[in-house]
């Protein structure tokens, strides 16, 4: 089988680089929601032991990546690279999170997207032969989202229907040459689609064509459709943008069936706990990826899956200025078994 | 002799992809400037032909990367992976910029040294066979960036003595597997380096310890010193910034000497021009970078230099929060001879 780029936007791993290590962690939502068993760790305090929602995104990243390395017996110098990134302004739960471990650093921006991209290059950077382990990271935070993209939450905004909750969490994934996998077999590189959606309070149908580009291609490029994953879960789209995703796949031929889910609707009961659309924010596809998903894969309950966390990649200066939400999505697969 | 990871922070790859074409557009500052001949495109109009300063240096973007095609010959379809980012908050210069290409996109963040960063991934994608041809993009435009890091333009702040001035430019790079060179020998990831700086209107001295961080890797792991390039060039650290790194590395027994500058005192003449401490921005090095830096190495006036592109890792929330300054800085190896 060929190995190396087989498609436009697809590459298939020569050597098929393992999971080693992964872990999350959650604030108070997260640890009320359908996944509280499935997190590392929990923190009721929006703070995070810290004086500020920014520096407490920080501290989450660096007890996820903390908490990683030490589930995988490694130290920091074991890993040759990181890759990370967040919503923030500049990225500064990455910068200032992570910058005590001293270990050579790759910023991203992906938005919602992070750990898909993060995941991505840091495979291909192990394929390649340049390094032997390497981590992505991502977090969110509700209130530093809120008060960046929207208003402060003391304000006490409405939000409206199409609305999603950015999660406050974090997740790390090293991945490395050698493992008891999963062993991510391919990497699908999202392109910027940008359908012309304006309301930056209805991220998933921005977001979801992006979605049914990455997906198809994905399917296109390997030959294969729905039915030939156990799941097939996009990042952050919410109900709204899930229920999209699968017409629009319907009309290309599609049948995206019972196997496709979405993380932000696994990552909170929506009924229970009133977030309307679903879930958002780069850290729950990644905590959602690096709990739940990742040992559903390793005790078997699924054998194959593809993760593809998409991101809105607008600001609130693009929004004032009329634009619309240009939106990416990039798609990883991950299989029990190394694929020969 | 090795290929692949020779040290902590260092890789040296093995078929050394090639620089095919490049790209570089400035504003009115920029060709007033001692490089103005060495830009491909230069418009007096600060809104490029847009409505705002942030569509403009989106549509910077889109200019470099299209004069770039246009000169090495290609078409967007040519390109696997575009790695682009910049400094306006969630990198809107990129992602609205570069949209319309439907080119696979790697969005990246290391500040000002974001060209370093993505002529870094897309040498490795390529060396590792994951792409033929990748494009590194990055902009900064010198209005956009004084509203979101400082005071909108109108108001007339005045700055202090040690403060750049960011450059309204950008750059682009496209390498491929094969080309007439310069080829990229070795990559060098930077570190997150953080001692202490909280001056945001003192930029340099907060890069100079990254510099001498990832400058010092390179010579350590590829057994080399500052006599074995022709140039060596720091990016934006401007003349602060730049002495502290001659300062640091002589202690540390590398004698820069004459070889080594800075972007940041290229670009601008600074006694003509009032730039104080020189220029800035991920504009500045990328055009510096795309123009008279690889139009010198194609005439033969430098064989083999160092390009290490600085970038301080903050935002206006973690100053203002009282935060220190992290910073990191990527370095490429260039050289017109594949070394073998």
């Amino acid at each position: 089988m060929d190995f190396g780029r087989i498609g436009r936007q697809t590459v298939r791993l020569r050597h098929q680089p393992s999971v080693v290590s992964w872990a999350n962690i959650g604030g108070k939502m997260e640890g009320n929601g359908p996944l509280a068993a499935h997190f590392d760790e929990l923190d009721d305090d929006p703070f995070f032991g810290k004086k500020t929602w920014e520096q407490g995104e920080s501290a989450m990243q660096g007890r996820a990546l903390r908490r990683a390395l030490q589930k995988g017996g490694l130290a920091p110098e074991d890993l040759d690279y990181i890759l990370a990134g967040d919503l923030l302004n500049q990225c500064i739960g990455s910068s200032f999170g992570l910058r005590e471990f001293g270990i050579p650093f790759w910023g991203i921006y992906g938005a919602c997207s992070t750990m898909g991209e993060g995941l991505a290059l840091a495979a291909m950077l192990i394929d390649g032969g340049f390094a032997r382990h390497a981590a992505a990271v991502t977090s969110s935070h509700f209130c530093t989202a809120e008060r960046q993209y929207r208003m402060p939450v003391p304000y006490g905004s409405q939000r409206t229907p199409t609305a999603q909750w950015t999660a406050t969490a974090a997740g790390c994934c090293i991945l490395g040459e050698q493992g008891d996998g999963p062993y991510v077999t391919h990497v699908t590189c999202g392109r910027i689609v940008d359908l012309g959606v304006t309301d930056p309070n209805n991220m998933g149908a921005a977001m979801a064509p992006a979605a049914c580009d990455t997906l198809s291609a994905l399917f296109r490029e390997t030959r294969t459709g729905p039915a030939d994953y156990d799941l097939i879960v996009t990042g952050d789209l919410g109900q709204l943008g899930h229920d999209v995703v699968v017409d629009l796949m319907g009309r290309d031929g599609f049948d995206m069936g019972r196997g496709c889910t979405d993380c932000g609707l696994l990552l909170f009961d929506r009924k229970k706990q009133d977030m309307h659309a679903g879930g958002s924010g780069c850290g729950c596809s990644a905590a959602v990826f690096n709990g739940y998903l990742l040992k559903g894969m390793r005790s078997g309950t699924w054998k194959r899956i593809v993760f593809a966390p998409t991101g809105a990649l607008l600001s609130p200066t693009s929004s004032f200025q009329g634009e619309s939400i240009p939106s990416i999505c990039h798609a990883v697969v991950l299989s029990r078994t190394r694929e020969v």
